[in-house]
């Protein structure tokens, strides 16, 4: 049915070079930048309620994690969405463990109640989001991705956000469409915040003024891509890291075309 | 006299991969993160007042860490203590540089009364936490460890934490015993926060339940071994920190139990 | 004209391993700390404002950035940089995006009021700083470092400072004199926060009591050998930051001496 030209959306970023403004957790912060970096976006940090709007307002996406909460930092994730969304700008919702606590749940309902353009999250986290689970234990999914997948289908639908699961294979869907991205490499979860970064360059691609849909699968296509090259050159979680950062950063049309797993079908 | 099945406490860690709730600091957030996951941990950081009580009640161990602290993290770390201790969840309080001002004095002290499980510092901090040393400059150590010894027996004695004190060669003491700790590499003070992460991989230890002078040794053993390890494959501290991740990520029961260099006596 | 003994310089940061406290971002808090560390210098990280005159006593440099400002953070940056003039201790700003919102203006304004030592930033920075410029998208220069130069020399001999613009090729100027560093390799602007990182490299070398002038040519000559060096063996910007870390730390005074590319003429 439905195809996505990747090498064109991979080519548009790097072009480009949009600014992603995030309000992330301090775990991910320095990993985040490495990766938007790498992937050829421009990352600038900022969380201080006084100037989140005027960074909103500068960037081509934003994006909005709620790995290492605390009550002002959601006040000035809210203002940043409220000012993204004034100026048209996309920006993505990362709902880091957000059924472990009541502090992150209300902060879920409170930023998803703001209409993302994407949701990316794990199993258990789009789950406790949908309220059909309930969340994992800290940061790590304790639900497989395909039992995540009637989560996300109805997440999307009520919310009107494409919604990205990412795992072992990652699903994205806007409640129409479903896309499976395989790919990837098995000690990705064990370098952390990975996924956090990944929800950057979800906003690089949506930030480039692609259908979000076809912004996030293509984002979530590159990383695979890139992660499994990367396994080729790991002996562990530190090279992999190193080496994850070379492959995104050398990741061509033509690799990404040739080796992206992508698989698109109606959502039911 | 004592000995320590050090095998047996890596496989149980492996095994039940357990939850490790850390309040530490900006610095070492990314380090620990990643330390934890290598050694088959799983790690959370939270730090916001409203939700540690609930973090420290779903994690196996909780890890305490003043490295950055302010009077609003200083609060929430009391929080989390008190919510350990109700859980009957061991936690680890990690002293950074707790002789250099007086907002650190005071941290250590108030966090101090509330009983950790384990204390795990340089000789500098253990010595000012034991009030027998003015403290080191910034974070790293100005004495020897050796000279701890002394102090880490009556740290031990007074407060009934589990006190280890981390350098060339480390001790870990609970007021009747010592171990000694050789190993590791003399690059590893030339990694940022390699001690802090350590303190998580003390929690994860202390998390499957063993008895907790025997679950610190083992830590400290797995830790020391690793580093041995990725020394020989390190030109600099950058290869190290990479190489460190790896080492402790393929560290398995019969290379611990083969270089661990690990002496226990009465401690006098 | 001038001549500065590079390997004197960085002999004496080596053999006096001064302490240097950063109130930094946090991106960069992480690489900064292990930046210091290779490079022979002792890092201290400590933001409270219950803490950091007690810091900034102790400490023989200290760096202000303003990377990931909030209001809070720009009160304990003005207390250190107070405490660091009381005591007599050199201090330097990194006015990072200091254009970007009117939270960085005033920032900027108010720590340029309380005379730092040095000023570290890019093209875009220095230029906002100047009053020449509109500043840059996020943290990266949308200016050539060559553009910077009239700005340089005009806040140099307004506020005092020496000003160092980093970029292909850096400057520094005291009002009098230019010297243009050149070297680093193409893949630094990739690595996030090395830029930062280098603020804390500047103070490290303002700490050991040489000219100030001198100190941050003799720490930017520096920083671009270990990046030449690191570049030679780097394919991507994760194994740069790697080899970066571990030319740093192996950099020997025949080495800098010998591939240091220096130019220093009057200021016009």
């Amino acid at each position: 049915m439905h195809t996505i030209d990747l090498a064109h959306h991979l080519g548009r970023v790097r072009e480009t070079r949009p600014l992603v403004h995030n309000i992330t957790n301090h775990v991910a912060m320095n990993t985040m930048a490495n990766v938007l970096l790498a992937h050829g976006a421009s990352p600038a940090m900022a969380h201080a309620r006084e100037e989140v709007g005027e960074f909103a307002a500068l960037a081509g996406a934003v994006t909005l994690n709620i790995g290492t909460l605390s009550p002002d930092w959601v006040n000035a994730m809210e203002d940043a969405a409220r000012a993204a969304t004034d100026a048209g700008t996309p920006w993505v919702l990362d709902p880091v463990a957000v059924g472990a606590t009541a502090l992150r749940r209300e902060a879920g309902a409170r930023l998803l109640a703001l209409s993302p353009t994407a949701v990316r999250g794990n199993a258990s986290e789009i789950m406790a989001l949908a309220e059909q689970g309930r969340g994992g234990q800290g940061v790590d999914s304790t639900d497989t991705t395909e039992a995540a997948e009637r989560a996300a289908v109805v997440l999307a639908r009520r919310t009107g956000a494409v919604v990205a699961v990412t795992g072992e294979t990652d699903l994205v869907t806007d409640g129409k469409r479903l896309a499976r991205v395989a790919g990837g490499h098995a000690l990705m979860p064990l370098v952390t915040t990975l996924g956090c970064a990944l929800t950057g360059v979800v906003g690089a691609h949506l930030a480039i003024g692609e259908e979000p849909f076809d912004a996030c699968v293509a984002a979530l296509a590159s990383y695979a891509v890139a992660g499994s090259i990367a396994g080729e050159h790991a002996s562990g979680p530190g090279s992999f890291a190193v080496a994850f950062l070379d492959a995104l950063h050398a990741l061509d049309a033509n690799t990404l075309t040739a080796r992206a797993q992508l698989e698109i079908t109606h959502a039911t």
